[in-house]
């Protein structure tokens, strides 16, 4: 049985190229995670989300506990054999998601009760709970239970915010079912505030959790107050374990928290954006359904290996859109998961080659020369 | 480079195993094309579509006509390109899908005028445009324009409708600019009654069609009329030529007409059906909704090889539909695609081995036994 374990292999600035091992196989970092919510990547086979180069999904606890609910799911073998995922899933803890149900939710210390988006019918998750769901999902990888912080939040309200979290990140510490090739990341919460980050790194490094996420960002403070907390918060975070950003982000919010030493990443950009003919390319965004399109011969990024952009047309996946054909969401969705992999491929290989910075320079360079003109 | 030509290999009672060469390679035969009404096989890639085992697709002039335009197609390399299909394509004429426009469509000698159901824009389609739009897809197989004359009708009508056809045959003929390895399939009229499918089919085959299909079935008359209405029209089509029974249709409409001699096959009900969780089955249909199959670890069919069934649960399948992901449409109708493809592989097969007729009886009782309990 493989330990979970993670290993750093090489450096670029502060920048890290690392290895993290688990039961269900080996991620090389940094890694982007597409988001698999309720048990499918949307509009993807796994087979395919393999074929891009992703090497482990995120799944998402509120979702899945509400429909098909985690009892089922564990009854179907698991999270991995149910979607037919074999590889590594992180699962995040509904903390966000139900958060985010402002007027359907009522917090106290013991934990969050609100009602489903689905039927109204009434839940309640804990730190304890959510930790079993996770277990009864199997989940390779488990978060603590926390509240996110809203942004923007007073320092007071941001106290009062990741003490909680930190009370409950030590009860789903206690709660999480240790397996060899699994673990569970604590979160830091802190909003803003230097004090508040380095409290809650503190208190989760006490509890030695197998990795570490920064929550409570991208939550609209911007990329420039993102990266100015990830550099207050990043040279206090443990170095032997992985980091992970949640819910980040843009390819330039990707490439710049790299260089603020993050290994994991998870968003439903890439995802998303394909369903609204949103492509991600070299050269900046593209949206495909957009007229100057229609008879484009060209792929849609020429220096693309994707299935999309050897096999298809700007012109043909226009057609889709405006059609409102499936195939058209499946197209863009695999075009932007696999940019999203060639991406942070790119990123390890600058990394071990220690140029990370004169990458991040081409990157923002070649994204700012925009699309080539047709010929 | 290929002509096009027709074999029968064997024979199995009236059911013919036959070989038919075209431009864009061999179809075995009996054969069931998926349709790929707008330019896809929907929530299908084309490769997957493939891998089923079908071999030639079919594309809607009428759709094509109105998005994305067929001199677009043409510009964009025409429909084998547009839409990455290397293989035949049949295309109809346009002229089912705008009679069946009832209040939205005039019609004279000339053609039809029908306003568009896209955005109420006017537009003509005639024996010569309908003819040339097929050339400009590049489709394998042209069919002639026609009037599907409507079920129930009376003799006068039936009459009058399939003398129309047959002049409009005589301009799509004309009209039909021949390439090595094309075809162009002249329909059949007459309703129910022998002697005006008798004056039809005298009519066509004097203009010397590539192929023959039967039209104006599968619009509401049953299976029994349908097989009656085959009964008498098959024994007097062309031996040597291929025969196309066009929108049928259910797996026992398409045994039942292979023992009368068709050939090839086309409908929408495979793939209309995997995005309403309705399976295809060896033993009946299945629909993935139904709460039964929440729990359920089997496949949608045990003695099915296909990849849904290899690789997917039930439960999951039927998780896919609830939480409306489009994974559960992909998966379905790559099974029920592949299903059909079985279904004519297994028809060739008992043709080869003359034993037809106990393959359909097999066929019959297998579909009556229904599904197996949950163990």
């Amino acid at each position: 049985m493989t330990e979970f374990r993670y290993e750093v292999l090489a450096k670029s600035g502060n920048g890290r190229r690392g290895r993290l091992h688990t039961a269900h196989g080996v991620v090389e970092t940094p890694v982007f995670m597409p988001v698999g919510t309720a048990g499918t990547v949307k509009g993807m086979l796994p087979e395919s989300v393999k074929a891009t180069g992703a090497s482990i999904i995120l799944g998402n606890t509120y979702h899945l506990m509400l429909r098909p609910g985690a009892e089922r799911v564990a009854a179907l073998g698991g999270l991995h054999k149910f979607m037919n995922w074999s590889g590594p899933i992180l699962t995040d803890s509904g903390g966000y998601q139900v958060m985010s149900l402002t007027d359907l939710r009522k917090m106290s210390e013991e934990g969050v009760t609100f009602r489903s988006h689905i039927d109204g019918k009434q839940w309640k998750l804990t730190p304890e709970r959510s930790t079993e769901i996770q277990h009864l999902l199997d989940a390779t990888i488990t978060m603590a239970f926390d509240e996110c912080t809203p942004y923007p939040a007073t320092e007071e309200l941001a106290k009062t915010s990741m003490e909680l979290s930190m009370r409950w990140a030590k009860r789903s510490r206690d709660a999480f079912q240790a397996r060899t090739g699994y673990g569970q990341f604590g979160i830091v919460q802190g909003s803003v505030y230097p004090d508040l980050r380095y409290r809650s790194i503190d208190a989760l490094t006490e509890l030695d959790f197998e990795g570490y996420a920064v929550g409570g960002l991208a939550v609209g403070e911007g990329q420039e107050m993102m990266f100015k907390v990830l550099d207050f918060t990043m040279p206090r975070m443990p170095q032997e374990k992985p980091r992970y950003l949640m819910g980040v982000g843009k390819p330039s919010d990707i490439v710049g928290a790299v260089q603020r030493g993050i290994d994991m990443f998870d968003c439903v950009l890439p995802t998303r954006s394909g369903r609204t003919a949103q492509a991600f390319t070299r050269r900046g965004t593209i949206n495909v359904r957009n007229a100057r399109h229609a008879e484009d011969t060209r792929p849609l990024d020429v220096d693309c290996a994707c299935p999309t952009c050897t096999q298809y047309q700007r012109g043909y996946l226009h057609h889709l859109f405006k059609a409102e054909e499936m195939l058209g969401a499946i197209l863009l969705t695999w075009h932007n998961i696999h940019y999203y992999q060639e991406l942070t491929a790119d990123l390890r290989r600058a990394i071990e080659e220690d140029r990370l910075d004169a990458f991040a320079a081409d990157f923002h360079r070649q994204q700012a020369e925009g699309d080539i003109p047709p010929l």
